[in-house]
């Protein structure tokens, strides 16, 4: 495989935090808050930002009112703005707004398939297939990913083939990208590494991977993909996140600490640290609470003590 | 380069704890518990551990006694124990006590190398390289390190120039080791695979790495150092430490962390992380706070929740 020159591949992050950063949230977030969160995002210079998902608000009560969302937020041109949606009655409600971007995942785990999306995994797939289509014929861009790709809290390893089994369906749908979710945090370099050289062999759709820090894995994670071609990215500010429905899984890998990452190896995100922070410290004034992120922490802990 | 098949390619950790850990921390430890720490991390199957240094106890009270802790720990015949000497006068301390094994640094920055050697880094070199030739003239196994390879709090970028320069004089004192150390945790896995290369140009000797955790990027440099051949690696469990003359340093790599890396990836360190995390949970009891490292935290919480 020959890839393009280091200095040419920037790098390409989609913000997470207004849906998965907040959705397991005790603390609610106004609709407000939520706008005014996605606005400061937006100023920050994410190519990406998923906004929320259209799902069931009794079930995840933070994620009410996706509509509204996306027709107060301000549209900035260079950002795509996405959402999450799991199933039929989401899909229409993302298309009645005009969603220029969905991200539609299903669970390679069987047990966690039945807590997250409340059905089995073959139902998941049959059910996706049909949104995908729609989409497409919709002229919507789509992202289709595979939820617990790397392991599952609940099952252990989970068999590369039945992710590639996935992602072949995807392929034939026709999706514009592939995403490889690391939903509990459980995946390490080499796993990466493996996994990608065998998407690889069956697509050649831009691969994005999304990444939890559960074992502090997520940041190699990141590296291994990316020495590997990936260049796409999920993450949360301030490492915001966790799946409601796996006990014991940490947040999101913080974007703050991705972006450092490249930009400290001269490798463009386009995203503004400075202003990234402000919006850490934000949330984290909300919240009541530190984040995990290092870099936020660590800069403004320098800067006090220099 | 031809490297080994990987499963031969067993890891080398040295547990700092006894050292780097604790040297900086508020809560004094006694001899008694050092002791007992020493053998509690003896007994996890460490390659080597660096029990404590020979410096002066009026500016690293933690550090007194390292001759008594030397005497009074069980010797694992498996283990090895080192010590870190800076200069003529703990070099003295050190042979006098029989140590098979020392560590010398000196710092590539000039502000570091004052604060911390009390001694500029020419003065640093000449008086090294007297204490290397003298070691080794002793018999003693030596690693020879320098502090700041990839970067320095005070003064920004370090010329890696520098670093190759004192790189030479260790070899030629026929130091058996030589260890880069990210004293600040300012590395990026591309400076460290950059420098990894150059060294390997004027040197096959044996490289380990000595990585904090500033900005979350140890790991992903243990990494990259790895799939560059290096399986050495310093680490402090529970990711304690952190240089007492660099404000905003934060602490070692955690050594669960390190080792749950390379287990997860199949590839040994010998290191019983069962061991271990009991070791941290009597740490943290001690200190009063939970210590930054992953597993032990993730291990534990997931335990309880699932």
């Amino acid at each position: 495989m020959s890839l393009m020159p280091v200095k040419e591949r920037s790098i390409f992050i989609e913000e997470d935090a207004p849906r998965d950063g907040i959705q397991n949230e005790s603390i609610p977030f106004t609709l407000e808050e939520r706008i005014s969160l996605i606005n400061a995002l937006s100023s920050c210079g994410f190519k990406r930002i998923q906004i929320g998902s259209f799902v069931n608000p009794l079930r995840v009560p933070q994620m009410a009112d996706t509509e509204k969302l996306y027709e107060r937020i301000e549209h900035y041109p260079e950002v795509s703005y996405s959402a999450l949606v799991l199933n039929e009655k989401g899909l229409e409600r993302a298309l009645a707004c005009g969603m220029e971007h969905i991200s539609f995942f299903i669970s390679a785990s069987e047990t966690h398939s039945r807590k997250n999306n409340n059905c089995s995994v073959k139902e998941a797939v049959d059910r996706t297939r049909g949104l995908l289509e729609k989409a497409k014929s919709r002229g919507v861009q789509v992202q289709a990913g595979v939820m617990n790709a790397f392991g599952c809290h609940f099952e252990g390893n989970v068999p590369p083939e039945r992710v590639l089994e996935m992602i072949r369906i995807f392929v034939a749908c026709h999706v514009d990208e592939i995403n490889l979710a690391d939903t509990a945090g459980l995946g390490n370099p080499k796993q990466v590494e493996d996994l990608i050289e065998r998407v690889r062999d069956i697509s050649e759709l831009p691969i994005s991977l999304h990444l939890h820090d559960t074992y502090g894995f997520a940041l190699s994670n990141v590296y291994a993909a990316w020495k590997m071609g990936v260049d796409r990215f999920d993450a949360c500010c301030g490492g915001l996140g966790g799946c409601p429905f796996i006990p014991g899984a940490a947040g999101n890998v913080a974007t703050e600490d991705v972006v450092h990452l490249f930009e400290s190896m001269g490798i463009s995100t386009g995203v503004s640290l400075e202003k990234l922070v402000a919006v850490v410290q934000t949330i984290e004034k909300k919240l009541g609470r530190s984040l995990p992120g290092h870099y936020a922490r660590t800069h403004c802990r320098t800067l006090q003590t220099s």
